[in-house]
């Protein structure tokens, strides 16, 4: 048997005490991983369906739809984006993806995993996908039958609008996905509102709730694809006409549902729902922009276009002369602080800074623009000694007065 | 905008205290749920790295393997399923299927999904997959390339024995894939002993950990299999070729961690090692003897044929003139203990009752034959009175002196 095996010890977990502002996991509040900690229920235990019952209306509320099919698949939000391809899409279906980042590119190959035909749209990294490229696509593609498109480009800090787009996609017959991953509780989604048909989010941006689930939503159109499939969906995990019979009223067991991380995605929605969407909106929108305004007082350099810039997440590019990796290293070691690498294209040139969910507070754009000056005069850049505070600060109090969602939202 | 959802307020978590002594979820120790509320941190800080890396070892000490490549995915057990015939299978491969219960014929369901021939060795629920009639099934039909069994089919409590069928496997150059969930931690899995190519597990039974991750390990002819793949595996969320790299040395991002449920994971690992895995089994065996025991004392007729009974998860028929429903809801909300019902054909003719990891202790065993004899006598069934504590007992004392392993592993 295994005896020596037995000799091997794993040390007690002593994690380090971090200030996630980077793109996700955001700080979780105590209230969540109390939640997480909860005992243990059986997944069928009627407790437990009352809180999935209610963690459904409450995605509801953060999602801005009334659709049935609104629950959260037990995977991260890439789990999600592959639920959303595999579901609604058969081989030989004509898929067009927006991609303008890394997540678009990820859509592209899970939709090709499908057996699709993929086509793209792209736009440079950092710009939005432009409504009149989508139209042209389908103009030049007709029977596409999916359009795709990311609300929060986690990798660039751009935020995509998406209502002309919803229009021209219902134009031509398709239906609209839209990853909203980086958006779900940090900007509004409003899934009727704009026409959505699909849409799926992850818990470890702005719900402040620790990585593992997928927020997941599906429109009366997309459920009627769903219906209409000639073959079964490729994935049998990841199967919605599956999963919703044990989210519905028959609870047929599928598999076991992660209980613990849905206690954890009760709290974050509840506590989100308790300050109030709007007011939600507002402060991801504020400490965004004076993070903003007080990085370009240091003489940064946005990434992203100035008018479709995300509140929740900043892209910023690396000064001249200065080591992206050694400073990243040192605001983690001296000041325990986790911000984000550039990838693809802009990796070693863009940091990511993230203000989501519980981390979308004004304290943090303090501390972070303090260390961040900090680090910078080590690396022997040219710093014009408390200029980010004084802008940011401007932001914060100035701001306060009128409602700052105008700007942001 | 969305105004007026923020109106909508969710309740404040109440969960009732259970006894989880059902197929899964198994009760969860305090150390676990207090390592699951740790603060989170980034997917990619060292100190997280570090505690991946201890994982792998330790998951590599349960399932009794040197392999490389094992590691947690990030899904349930069923994920870890899809995972085995995603990866290793491709269109048009011969897949051989063990079905002697749910999960057998789950197994089938997720294999087809992959474009495989699937063909099913059947045997009837209760009994184990006999190894002639592998033998006969490979004679018959040349070329499979990969043979999946249930090591212990949760739905029926039968052990599967799997030495012999390695060996025929592997004289037909296939590989051999096992689904561990219920068995890993409770009884040997002992993977590079017996020759197994691919296995897979869940948290949520004998570990200890709440649902949601699932342990994954890959032998060298395994590993091979998936470099010689011609097309891309058609899950890009568990694709393990991906997957690996992030778990390997170049810790490449592919999805965000489900970090918390990864520290819970790391816990119930070290739990297990800390006691030692050849105690750890010999508990199991000894409840799980104690447990039958007292069933029969009751005149109650165990369902799993008798030389292939797992210890951790017991199958007993649902007597005669006893409403199985009535039962199970006055055991739950009178004594709040949890056991699971049949499924499939055994539907409200079996209850399934697990004493896996934490809740696999002496203690469990008296409540829950306790608590059996008072509903039993609620239902107007005859009890002979003390007769299941008085067996139980004898089991738990009387074997304490011989070590019960020899029996039941």
């Amino acid at each position: 048997m295994a005896e020596e095996s037995s000799t091997r010890a794993l040390q007690a977990l002593h994690m380090p005490e971090r200030l996630l502002l980077g793109p996700g996991p955001s700080p979780v509040p105590a209230r969540v991983l109390e939640a997480l900690a909860t005992p243990t229920v059986g997944h069928l235990d009627p407790a437990f369906l009352d809180v999935m019952n209610e963690t459904m209306d409450g995605l509801r509320a953060l999602f801005g739809t009334a659709n049935p099919l609104t629950m959260a698949l037990s995977g991260t939000g890439s789990a999600g984006m592959e639920a959303l391809f595999v579901n609604l899409v058969e081989p030989g279906d004509r898929v067009l993806v927006g991609v303008n980042g890394l997540f678009g590119e990820r859509m592209v190959d899970v939709a090709r995993r499908t057996g699709a035909e993929v086509l793209a749209v792209e736009a440079p990294w950092g710009r939005i996908v432009e409504p009149d490229a989508v139209r042209r696509a389908l103009q030049r593609n007709p029977g596409v039958r999916l359009v795709a498109l990311v609300l929060a480009e986690t990798s660039t800090g751009v935020r995509q609008p998406l209502e002309e787009i919803a229009r021209i996609v219902h134009e031509h017959d398709a239906l609209l996905g839209v990853d909203a991953v980086t958006a779900l509780g940090g900007i509004p989604v409003e899934v009727d509102r704009v026409g959505i048909d699909a849409c799926y989010a992850g818990t470890q941006k702005c719900l402040s709730v620790p990585p593992g689930l997928a927020p997941f939503t599906l429109g009366p159109r997309a459920e009627a694809r769903l219906e209409a499939r000639s073959r079964p969906v490729q994935s049998w995990y990841l199967d919605v006409t599956m999963i919703r019979r044990y989210w519905g009223r028959e609870r047929f067991y599928h598999h076991t549902a992660p209980v613990n991380m849905l206690y954890a995605l009760h709290e974050g929605v509840r506590l989100i729902l308790e300050e109030g969407l709007p007011a939600v909106y507002r402060r991801h929108a504020l400490v965004g922009a004076a993070l903003q305004r007080g990085l370009e007082a240091l003489g940064l350099e946005l990434f992203a276009e100035p008018e479709h810039r995300l509140p929740e997440l900043t892209t910023v590019r690396v000064p001249e002369g200065v080591d992206d990796l050694r400073l990243r290293s040192r605001l983690l070691e001296t000041y325990g602080i986790e911000i984000g690498a550039g990838v693809g294209p802009t990796r070693g040139r863009v940091w990511r800074i993230g203000l989501m969910g519980h981390g979308a507070r004004k304290r943090n754009v303090l501390t972070f623009l303090s260390a961040l000056e900090a680090c910078l005069a080590q690396e022997g850049y040219p710093v014009p000694r408390g200029a980010a505070l004084e802008a940011a600060e401007a932001v914060l109090e100035g701001e306060a007065a009128e409602p700052p969602a105008s700007r942001g939202a």
